[in-house]
């Protein structure tokens, strides 16, 4: 069983979906990530949090054995991401970002995590990204996550992360916007040429699709009758696949590589259920073992 | 084995994709679901063709043992279809549409085709799908596809021929607009409730989505490297399940269902790989099966 560092955002969120509102409810891409992986392995987090963020949220985490020592914190408020769904749950529309102490930071890596066999660089500057690879010590396993914002304005650095990762794991959307190509099995291989050894592309409602070593594997996602927030999906999707592998504690290979992918999406249909992270926090192991009895029936 | 009467349109297509422009090619629902589903089973189609319907797409389907005995031929020309695909291959933007000869099309059905045990409506307006449903008798399966222009202008029909049916056959987009419902769990619920016994949504790229006995399945496409031109990849689908469930010549349970969808949708990967009715009309059992592995490794 492989320890896994995630380096991402901690933040509170205001979400509007046909079901309501929620103001300054937990959020940011490391706490959902957190919450799935350690259903499998210890996560250790490093991030940055404002003198506002409440004790309760470190609890949550706490309580599931997440370590939390690398969460610093700055004076100044939270990170803060406002947005809304219409009827198209798969997109969000952002309101408002206010990065707060987000904005100035420089992800420093605790002594205790740098020999962190794996590495979940989440949806944060590829700038830092890079700072953090040449902080931690040979791990096993990197993936990453970006999104259209850095693929427009922070191309080149992105393109230095790629190089140095093994599993990009990236929306579809994104991936196009990488690659210049419309086709997944094409731009798929263009994006392996960038760099990793697996790409992982999410596809919200409709699953994911993975390529690695020159052969793809493709499933839906688990039917969700009443998805209620999907914000922080892709995050939980990434918590579900690392964990899963690095709960092997060994290397992978491409059966390892679809179960992962498995895992990532069956958790992140318990995060679309209900608002924020109240979704994943609240899963129990029997809860996943059986909806992965489900999915299985669904798509024998 | 059952025999299936397909009604349907016959036409010429003049179709745009990044691959290129084909200009009057062979097209119409018809067409892509006889080729389909006569590689299982006898078809019967009724039809109209104007009197510049070229002798060899007469000879096209009686060379795979269709019956166009009811392929009508009337004084004019025969139905046009003008239309383009940019990058998301989805989506068909339509240039042009002239129904020329189809405009006054009533369905006569031979009589040697009243006691087809399967019948399948093609996307014709539903005005017309029920006079077929008069015309017949007591088929064992009727399935039926539609699209938004009829769900639209003709809602009140559409209703009456769903409440007449077994299988609905719908794209995504279409079915949402006909439950007003955009989650699609329960859209079909919603959908089943109009009449059908078992719903079946076309998901494009994404693959099908299948609701029967209040169970769901669903899984992806088959994933194609170059997507040549989608027009006739409904049809195709269609032709390909019902002919899968006429080639049992019995009842049909959920796993024949299961089939069903899975033969439609690798028949309309092979579609979507060429211009027109080229990619079916080219198809092997032999190809056929060599893609039925090649999927069960895809999504093992």
């Amino acid at each position: 069983m492989n320890k896994i560092l995630v380096v991402g955002s901690v933040g509170y969120d205001t979400i509007t979906t046909p079901d309501g509102t929620r103001t300054g409810i937990l959020g940011g891409s490391a706490n959902y990530f957190s919450l799935a992986a350690s259903l499998y392995t210890p996560v250790q987090v490093v991030g940055v949090v404002g003198d506002d963020y409440k004790p309760e949220h470190r609890q949550l985490l706490e309580s599931r054995k997440v370590d939390i020592r690398g969460l610093q914190t700055v004076h100044g408020k939270t990170f803060a991401w406002e947005g809304k769904y219409e009827k198209d749950m798969n997109d969000a529309i952002t309101l408002s970002t206010h990065l707060n102490v987000f904005e100035d930071f420089k992800p420093s890596i605790p002594e205790a995590y740098k020999k962190s066999p794996v590495v979940f660089l989440a949806n944060i500057d590829p700038v830092l990204q890079l700072q953090v690879l040449e902080q931690v010590e040979s791990p096993k396993l990197v993936a990453m996550d970006t999104m259209d914002y850095w693929i427009r304005s922070k191309r080149a650095d992105l393109l230095k992360v790629l190089q140095k990762i093994d599993v990009l794991l990236i929306n579809e959307g994104e991936l196009r916007q990488l690659t210049s190509t419309w086709n997944i099995v094409r731009a798929c291989k263009e994006a392996m040429a960038l760099g990793p050894k697996a790409v992982i592309v999410k596809r919200g409602e409709y699953g994911f699709f993975s390529y690695y070593q020159e052969r793809y594997f493709v499933l839906p996602a688990f039917p969700v009758e009443s998805v209620v927030d999907p914000t922080g999906a892709g995050d939980t999707f990434a918590g579900g696949f690392l964990g899963h592998l690095a709960q092997l504690g060994r290397g992978w290979n491409r059966e390892d590589l679809k179960q992962a992918c498995v895992h990532g999406c069956l958790l992140a249909s318990f995060t679309v259920q209900d608002f924020g992270v109240e979704g994943i926090a609240a899963v129990t192991a029997g809860q996943l073992a059986d909806r992965i009895q489900a999915y299985q029936k669904v798509i024998s």
